[in-house]
């Protein structure tokens, strides 16, 4: 497929779509709207490319399997924003960024090489949790957790009443 | 009360609420609305008649402490997406079926019966958590538990900032 | 600054968007909207005073370290709202009181005195986790936790696909 089939129309509705749900769980889009449009646009070109919405600023292998970490919003975007204030493409940034009470600036490569990325699972810190310092719940409908004296009014996910939570932990 | 007691508009005004919070949380109602409005009103009209919503295809008790588990939407529902994706009454379905990319078959019912369903609690899979690959992390507001490095910026629940969340595991 | 410098605009603004957010994670805002605005046109005055919005019904020692807990939604406002159906200020109430289905009392003081407050971190319930009833997954890209058979279609947090999940316990 040719990239021009990405309308105008296409690019404009998925920024809506894009930066609505950003916005809804605490996320900002750069305010750049031309810049980050941009950026969007080659998402989709990813899209109709490869099948999936790989990230505009690294190179895909074309592979879904080996390319799911590279999948906008890849696994990388909160580290960098938590680290630097913007994920790798500055598509992401912080409110931090956002307001100018700190200045972007270049942010390193975070992805390891494909070496490393095979064998990342296998390390983890080893940790014996012996105590906790509040119950956890669980909805027993979607599984959200939350850990509080008691469980919430509502499932903030999906909004079945309290009596709905099992302790879980 | 008659069931007659529930109005078109009544149907309506639940659809758009249910329709509302099912997206926004990922999850996608029947797009046959007819269909889907006929499972909503038996739900309205299960309230009416228990005081809770249970689900429409199958027989409450009238007890809700026994019915619990039936309340739409029920805690069967997240399990029949994952392996068939459709929940029992095809009022919820996966993007899969929306997208015809996989057939809707008839669905088996999931719900032990009720001998089963009183010592399901007791049983859990034995398991010694002795490694933990991330941090995890507590909004100190609404109990939101979260596995990355650092916290988020803003809480996706509460929408506190980053310096309300406390080291939870 | 002077708090003559909130505006009716910015209050009714202010209250919107807090609105908003509490109806979108299952929160309920006092429906005598009069009260409601005072005690957010006095969070906007903490706000501008301390460069936090310190909660409306208590006195903040204007170090924000000092008053983490107290800026709103305060950290006691879910504990008080499940033991007291509404927060401390009456800003927040739940369902049962907005229906009328409890009446409304008065909430006495949950924070801990200053001494108290200190030493809490340090003292936690004893429990060795030895058992989990489901398996619990983590969003690669949002830290999102669920406790389920297998991950949500959708993070609903961060709307990644299913396969950006993986096993976290």
């Amino acid at each position: 497929m040719n990239p021009a089939d990405i309308t105008e129309k296409e690019v404009d509705s998925f920024y809506q779509k894009i930066k609505s749900e950003a916005e809804s769980a605490g996320y900002h889009l750069n305010p750049d709207e031309a810049f980050t449009k941009e950026l969007l646009e080659s998402i989709l070109i990813n899209q109709e490319r490869y099948g999936y919405g790989a990230c505009p600023c690294r190179l895909a292998s074309g592979d879904k399997e080996e390319d799911l970490d590279l999948i906008c919003p890849c696994d990388y975007r909160d580290p960098d924003l938590d680290e630097f204030g913007a994920c790798y493409c500055g598509l992401y940034i912080s409110s931090e960024i956002l307001s100018g009470g700190k200045k972007l600036t270049s942010i390193p490569e975070r992805r390891p090489g494909p070496d490393q990325r095979s064998i990342d699972d296998e390390s983890s810190h080893e940790l014996t949790i012996t105590n906790i310092s509040l119950p956890v719940w669980r909805c027993r409908v979607c599984g959200y957790l939350c850990a509080r004296e008691e469980p919430p009014e509502t499932c903030p996910i999906c909004k079945v009443g309290k009596e709905r939570f099992e302790r879980f932990l």
